[in-house]
């Protein structure tokens, strides 16, 4: 945890933000696997943990700013759990490390709650995202359970939003030590794939260096020798000389900051000479929009600066033709880069996600474009000092895509078809780093890792 | 997958076992982390996949006895889905693996229930463990959010206990793999663990092993030096010299069937002597327990013979006194070993868990009994063959419990309090491994791992 008084703030600048009304945080709950006491490791809430810091099952935090009061509500631990899980914390022993004087039982919330109904409070909550939450609320506040999601408090997620965006130097802190490890599980995918290693060998591998450092996996890994495939995880694939291993990997902290970084390498020792030109042009991309990081500028602008370098690059490869500008404005790009230049990293990997990109990404001045490619774009709003954001371009060929496009002869004057098919087997390569928006441009997060093919060759 | 015919022979001895009704067997969906698309890793409901061996999130399995059809419902994948994690099987396709020819959309499924309720069947399902599932059945079923559980039905329950009971020989050589592979964690928790390593270190190199063989944990990983707290998972503490570490850990295979065993080991290179004579006392127990395993046998009596060889080499040091078998009707071991014996293993470590606990371990003439100890015995019916169980005894020295009995000096004919004090800090150990019941007697399942302390210390 952060100290008792950096809870507090964040707490008081939530009431300021908020400014009336009774704010509802519960936390999460155990979720069995394939029985109720067999459960998943615990997650807390990623707001719950911004505002309290107490990663334990169970709570719920109430800050009634009508009244200026807070509370935190959970049972406290039976002498049955002592037996068995050994000596625990108290409630308020937990709450006092955030700050928070005044803790009670669960059974106090129903009651709390009916008098601030019957008083006319308004009661903010944000979108739950997990069924048991849901249904919670549902019975909680007497709303149908389908309305749930509905009724969520814009006022409270843009109050968060608003906080939980410019990350702090002891959360950039916790940010680097994820990203460091995330580095750790790199070098071991890099150095761990070989010619005949599964792919699931590997992954596994990477989860064990995230959980023995104190954590866990801030998301699904995905390491597969198809990386146009966007949302493959990993399988029994057995890695072959030749192929490239896509690694899209992070590590939370014990705090549950993430970190998160992509590589893509050989599986032998070498890539090949295309591979290697691929990787080149996918660098020279992520390179500039690197550069052109910093306050006041639409990170909308920043991925079309990384389009047009991948365009250009796409151009000497000869797939693609034309005027680099009116290629990316007519989406040609978009057979290579279906998606996003990249996203907010915080407490969750794509930060804030269940407040909704509309106020995460986006504003009310600039709203998110419903066109293919800009539409996966999760980050579009001008960049602020504290922003921590990926920059991960990449060039994803997919057969599938191809053979949409060229079946209806989608963009030709961009787009050189008989090249491209050439390519259709060529796979997909990203490559990603963490970035802090600084007051003059951007900071990378963690220790630089292996990045060019040369670097990556010499690991091998 | 195994062979449609097994999927077959399953459904139809379930149609025969249930006799009448609709029976609804709602697969798991993908449940989010920290917000919705950042979802743990899936894991589908053991009944589902007994019945239908398909993995994948979103399904319903309806079994129309009244009028001797079936269908599984499902959404096909989009173009969208196979742009974005590529080819994919239809559901007809994986429907077809299991022998089941009909499939439709899951559009399809309120207007077939609707119809099922207004013909008045009777609709059959098992308890859900998921708020989601909870949240769906309700909704398609029209019963009330708190009501569902109480309405699932036990000849449901009973049909299908009474099928995954009996483990086939295909079954169990599965359940032969998941062992194996837990047998490579424990060799790896042994060697890898030194005074100076730490649990999660440890703990993560397990996770590691199980997700690279295919599969994934088949339940939280223990591991730590304070064995004696019955629900330690694992923490940042350093092991040291001296000290013994527990792990009971288990992988489950690609299939979802699991394996679960206990080793408890020196830190460093050596137990110290009384470490191994607790060590052997409790090997003695499990190794009776072993022996007394065969058909018709009631588990409650195999867990009373384990606990008089505990409390004879507990009388053997002096912490306990006087009449073997009286101090076991007393519960005077319970000081010592305040859980149960074993419990069923399967498609769930604890398997079946979910249908409850008086259908799977106990029955209709034998109900589990409330006093402490035996309150915690999972399993307690007669063995059958075919019956895949756990032995695992322990000695657990917890300070919280000697305090408590020793307030109200509890017991006193049968505990040395003196003697215990002196013990008080001494840790835990349990000892444990998975057996099939044979026509005849039992069969230790996967390879044999080190277990004696002689065989333990030589691998450090």
């Amino acid at each position: 945890m952060f100290t008792k008084d950096i809870y507090t703030a964040r707490r008081q600048k939530l009431q300021a933000g908020v400014g009336n009304g009774l704010v509802i945080l519960p936390g999460n709950e155990e979720i069995g696997m394939n029985y109720r006491h067999n459960t998943y490791h615990f997650r807390q809430d990623s707001t719950f943990l911004y505002y309290t810091g107490i990663n334990r099952p169970g709570l719920v935090y109430i800050l009634d700013i009508d009244n200026n009061k807070e509370i935190i509500l959970g049972n406290e631990p039976t002498i049955d759990d002592i037996v068995w899980t050994g000596p625990l914390e108290t409630l308020q022993q937990q709450a006092d490390k955030a700050g928070i004087t005044q803790s009670g039982p669960l059974s106090a919330l129903q009651p709390l709650l009916d008098k601030a109904l019957s008083a006319g409070q308004t009661i903010h909550f944000t979108p739950p995202y997990r069924a048991d939450t849901t249904a919670q609320l549902s019975g909680w506040l007497q709303i149908p359970y389908a309305q749930v999601n509905s009724r969520a408090s814009v006022t409270l997620i843009k109050a968060i939003v608003a906080q939980r965006a410019i990350k702090s130097a002891e959360e950039l802190a916790e940010i680097e030590k994820g990203v460091n490890t995330t580095a750790a599980m790199q070098l071991a995918a890099i150095t761990g794939a070989r010619p005949g290693s599964s792919e699931i060998e590997v992954a596994g591998k990477l989860q064990g260096i995230a959980i023995s450092a104190g954590g866990n996996l801030s998301f699904p890994t995905i390491l597969t020798v198809n990386g146009q495939i966007l949302h493959n995880h990993f399988s029994e694939t057995i890695m072959q000389e030749g192929q490239m291993a896509l690694c899209d990997c992070g590590a939370e902290t014990a705090m549950r900051y993430a970190g998160d970084l992509t590589r893509t390498f050989p599986v032998g020792k070498r890539f090949t000479d295309t591979q290697r030109e691929v990787h080149d042009i996918v660098l020279q991309a992520q390179l500039a929009a690197i550069a052109a990081l910093k306050p006041g500028v639409l990170f909308r602008d920043v991925h079309f600066i990384a389009c047009e370098q991948l365009v250009d690059g796409l151009k000497g490869l000869g797939l693609m033709q034309g005027d680099t500008k009116e290629a990316v404005a007519a989406g040609a790009h978009t057979l290579f880069f279906q998606c996003g230049l990249g996203h907010m990293l915080g407490l969750d990997v794509h930060d804030m996600e269940n407040l909704g990109e509309a106020y995460v990404g986006y504003t009310d001045d600039l709203k998110k474009s419903t066109e293919f490619g800009l539409k996966s774009l999760r980050l579009g709003r001008a960049l602020e000092p504290g922003f921590v954001v990926t920059i991960e371009p990449g060039v994803y060929v997919i057969p599938e895509l191809i053979d949409m496009w060229q079946a209806k002869n989608h963009l030709p004057q961009f787009i050189n078809y008989n090249k491209v098919n050439a390519f259709r087997n060529f796979g997909g390569i990203r490559i990603e780093d963490d970035f802090v928006i600084t007051g003059t441009g951007s900071r990378l997060l963690g220790n630089p890792l292996a990045k060019t093919w040369q670097e990556m060759e010499a690991l091998k």
